[in-house]
């Protein structure tokens, strides 16, 4: 039998690339495949963080994301569309697999936290030998760079996707010592006034594109509503002796 | 007014030396003094994880932790004891900052999350330029190396600390996504029985020493009771799609 390649899930974390841990930045020069989801005609912000280790010999494979901007993503169409194209993806890495490459496939933050590349990991990894390599996440981004003291001894934190409706939202929120919200985009009104109901607003912090060349951070009351970017999270600290 | 110097904790990661980030790295280098926490007469795990990085001309600051075993936990004596460590030690690092050193503070995982180095952050970043560099949090490292993906989509995660009571754990077992159980320890039996009552043990993993030499997991089910390692966590994973 052949040697089978091998699939390694590599956390870029989140924005800076000094952020790689030197074991991803190994795993990324001795791929012979890069693989990293991107939208149609966009570069991919996985593929920007590691742009300098990228070698001109390396097989670039990006998995562009279907435009599925038209329908509403809880039908399931979109949902079916979605699933055919990570199937495909899934193909796409395995035909290197099958050649014997070892195939990096990019990750922000930490692959296996809500990453992309969880969906290739349940479709490949039980065929072939595969690892994956920790990034630091978001979070762990942005409270670091806000030094904010997240959690200590005996405190909860909840990790609380924006999405999630305005009710149960409120209720986790008054219900945690700590928490981040991610996914916060066009959900940021509703996130305030979640906040504002679980008498959590004057502690939280917003920060977008944390570790990046361009981050900013303020309070959460002193930031206007409207959509914020992609890449923005707020964080509500839980240690007491901090506040 | 002379410089001042520089405090930076870092982050070291849940133990494999390679889960360093770049950055890290770099700061240790270039760090006049390496402070870290450790047992009397013990090396400290933060150490041990950055020992190739120590060249010889460093000066070492260990803080050594009070003994303090015969109290418990919980009485005003420990926590009196304790605090006066944290206010000598935070004295200890800030005589190298007042002679404009850099000292880097060595902390296991990612530093604000329940690592020892926050006493020293709350003490002392409001008087001195004070950087944080984040590190793979000893549950990144878990998930990573047993290869399960924890959180996708709208999921909750719940980061639950072992040392709460029963009844609090299974409330809150109940009442979420994925959990990642810390402070396993002595724990291990209550935390059992809070899985078990909240319909949860089944999906438990167990992973001690992750990322280590000598690491170790298994299904909790498979798991006899009694004292786990201070390195041990319990993971339940949350993403349906995964099970
Ligand atoms: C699909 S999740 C990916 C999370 C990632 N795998 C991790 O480990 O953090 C995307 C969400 O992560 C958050 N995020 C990612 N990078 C970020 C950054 N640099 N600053 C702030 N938030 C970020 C945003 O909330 C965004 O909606
Ligand atoms: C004081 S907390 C420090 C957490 C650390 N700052 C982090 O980012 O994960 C110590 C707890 O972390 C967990 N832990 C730390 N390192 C670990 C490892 N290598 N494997 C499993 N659990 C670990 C254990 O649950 C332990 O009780």
């Amino acid at each position: 039998m052949k040697n089978p390649g091998r699939l390694i899930g590599v956390g870029t974390g989140p924005g800076d690339p000094e952020l790689l841990t030197v074991k991803a930045v190994k795993a990324i020069e001795a791929a012979h495949v890069v693989a990293y989801f991107a939208k149609q005609g966009r570069g991919g912000n996985g593929k920007a963080i590691v742009e300098h280790l990228l070698s001109a010999e390396k097989t670039l494979l990006p998995l562009y994301y279907p435009v599925t901007t038209e329908i509403e993503k809880r039908e399931e169409a979109y949902r079916n569309q979605i699933a055919t194209f990570y199937d495909q993806s899934a193909d796409a890495v395995a035909s290197h697999l099958e050649k014997g490459r070892i195939v990096a496939v990019l990750s922000e933050g930490d692959p296996l936290f809500y990453g992309s590349y969880m969906h290739l990991h349940i479709r490949l990894a039980n065929r072939y030998p595969t690892e994956v390599i920790p990034g630091i996440s978001a979070m762990s981004g942005c409270w670091s760079l806000a030094g904010i003291p997240i959690v200590q001894g005996d405190d909860v934190l909840s990790v609380l996707p924006g999405t999630m409706a305005e009710a149960e939202l409120q209720r986790r929120l008054s219900d945690t010592h700590a928490a981040v919200i991610m996914k916060v985009g066009r959900n940021l009104p509703k996130i305030r006034r979640a906040l504002e109901a679980s008498g959590r607003l004057a502690e939280a912090v917003y920060v977008e594109r944390g570790t990046m060349a361009n981050a900013a951070m303020t309070k959460l009351v002193d930031r206007l509503d409207g959509d914020a970017p992609y890449f923005s999270l707020v964080l509500v600290p839980g240690w007491e002796a901090n506040r």
